[in-house]
């Protein structure tokens, strides 16, 4: 059988030219840059009483915005993941200079679904770009429970391995939640550990690992300048992986919050009371223009592939907002790809960094 | 000391002439009365898939109204609490004849605040008329985080109590996430044990306990007919206690919840947009006629005391509402008092039977 790993060898080969790349310009302009890179503050600092007004603003670095024909500024994620990716790639040399260790991310990785593996090769050539370790376990889709808790318990004993990941979603007969509870809540770099949840949900407490999706999400909002503090928040969709997540996360940084699935009756009329909206329903162009106030600001979560003879692969991938409906209305957009996709990614590589710095007392 | 145990020796003995009276009503004609009180759903049979129209319809008691000279049914918590207490102290005589045991429950109380002892005291009456069990640690308000560890480490080992709950809120020097966390799963009839909360905002899951106030919240608008599928849901204030369990409850209910808080802009245009308006933000007469959407549901969680010197102690409870407003626009309103804070208590015993029921493995 031809592994992931062998396939990714050939890849990460091809990407040498470009690492080499981001490591020159991290050994010289940018060393100062990390602290420059500023992420969402910690979320028990933002538990504000509730009987005062508001008054709170965040640091943030500058916004980021590229300028259209259209109305909307187009948010960036990719060249924000890039930004964050280069302040962790110097996090790691000064790591590995300092204590001889790197961070280390293991994925385990069931069945060979086409999308998992497309996620799971954008994680490892991720790692590899930022100098982590990384280690990944491939079961077969038959496999047993029993086999992945075995595989998760090695790596939660693993020393070298600080952050640990689940590809979802698992084969039907698996009990997903079991199996994501086997996980160290210390190395629950996806954040999707009941214990985690609970406390991102709790006010005053603060999770371990916030899930990554929601905080690149947010990570975008306080990049480019957004208000989040009392603003109307709505969530399509609310799927245990982004939508509850983002959600939580918003209401944690006092966003007014409502939450539309599929049995919400008039999601349109929701929707378009939305400051900011977040699209995660997995339906291609679901937002159309008709859904957004004028001047909200909108996350597109969705990565749909849609058939395009005229792209390279025979398909391309469009979100479940209706892009060039809204860069008419909304005052900022995010772009599929290079949107949010890219910022999930960078969130896992920053959980699993500071897993690691916990873990090795590393400040 | 004059210890809340021995005012309520008093108060007991008081009471037992209406408790006579609830024995002799079970031991004959509401004997089969059980069976015809329904209880929420779980919550796992209400996973639907997403993807799917609304087809969903719950069983339901008869819906509880009485008639007033306003528009809007009167939600009277305090008759349905009262059936539901029927139908548990049934529950427990036939435990008790046929095991031999009743279920116990404990409550840790640190200090003396005087909103603390009424609800405890409201409490240990209410186990006292089904038939359970009632034990109390009361500790000085100086006490240390490890006395209060102690003595719930010695109710969880104690197998003749089967829930325990710490009386909140506790004096500001505690941790109460620590604290609730010694708490036994199995036992924490609240439902405010981290894997808990968790597990109720993870769709798929299903806790082992849903927090009272928002359980009561539901049971009255099932038993009061109350569509909940594809409402919108505005929950007013975003507790721990009520807010966020109620909000998380009324989501896996299939309702498009919005939550408001002290930060919210315009509270009361999203309050406006509301079937099913929660108010639990502890602020008196908060929701006035003009919050309202005509024809809306509402559930008053806050239980406030104004001064009034007509009453017999010189104060008397008002909710988060204006009720006299609110009947003239809602489609139904629950009091205060009467309304919400019985079915809490009801909720808690119930919680507490089904503890019992589990960890006596009795059907």
């Amino acid at each position: 059988m031809i592994t992931l790993k062998m396939t990714l060898r050939r890849m990460l080969s091809e990407r040498r030219r470009s690492n080499n790349k981001l490591s020159r310009a991290l050994s010289s302009s940018q060393i100062h840059h990390a602290s420059r890179t500023t992420w969402s503050p910690p979320l028990v600092s933002l538990d504000l009483l509730d009987d005062c007004s508001s008054t709170f603003t965040h640091s943030h670095a500058a916004p980021i915005q590229k300028c259209t024909n259209d109305n909307a500024r187009i948010i960036d994620g990719r060249s924000a993941a890039e930004e964050i990716k280069s302040s962790i790639a110097i996090e790691v040399s000064r790591m590995k200079e300092s204590i001889g260790k790197v961070p280390g991310l293991a994925v385990i990785l069931v069945g060979r679904g086409q999308d998992s593996l497309a996620y799971v090769r954008n994680k490892i050539m991720a790692c590899h770009e930022v100098g982590f370790k990384f280690s990944i376990a491939e079961l077969p889709e038959n496999c047993t429970e029993e086999e992945v808790c075995d595989a998760l318990s090695n790596y939660n004993k693993d020393a070298s391995i600080h952050g640990i990941l689940v590809q979802l979603p698992l084969p039907q007969h698996f009990d997903a939640g079991k199996i994501l509870n086997v996980l160290s809540l210390e190395k629950d770099v996806d954040g999707f550990h009941t214990l985690n949840i609970g406390n991102l949900a709790i006010q005053g407490r603060e999770p371990l690992f916030i899930p990554c999706t929601a905080k690149g999400c947010i990570e975008l909002l306080l990049r480019s300048d957004v208000e989040i503090v009392g603003k109307r928040a709505v969530v399509i969709g609310r799927s245990n992986i982004v939508g509850l997540p983002t959600f939580l996360l918003l209401q944690r940084h006092h966003a007014t919050v409502s939450i539309v699935h599929a049995y919400s009756e008039n999601p349109e009329i929701i929707a378009r009371e939305a400051d900011i909206l977040v699209a995660a329903a997995g339906v291609p162009n679901l937002v159309r223009g008709s859904w957004l106030k004028p001047g909200a600001v909108v996350l597109d979560v969705g990565i749909n592939p849609i058939e395009d003879p005229e792209s390279e692969h025979g398909y391309r991938l469009i979100g479940d907002v209706c892009f060039k409906e809204a860069v008419r209305i909304a005052s900022a957009v995010t772009p599929v790809p290079g949107g949010v996709g890219p910022m999930t990614v960078a969130m896992l590589l920053l959980n699993t960094l500071e897993a690691a710095k916990r873990a090795l007392h590393f400040p």
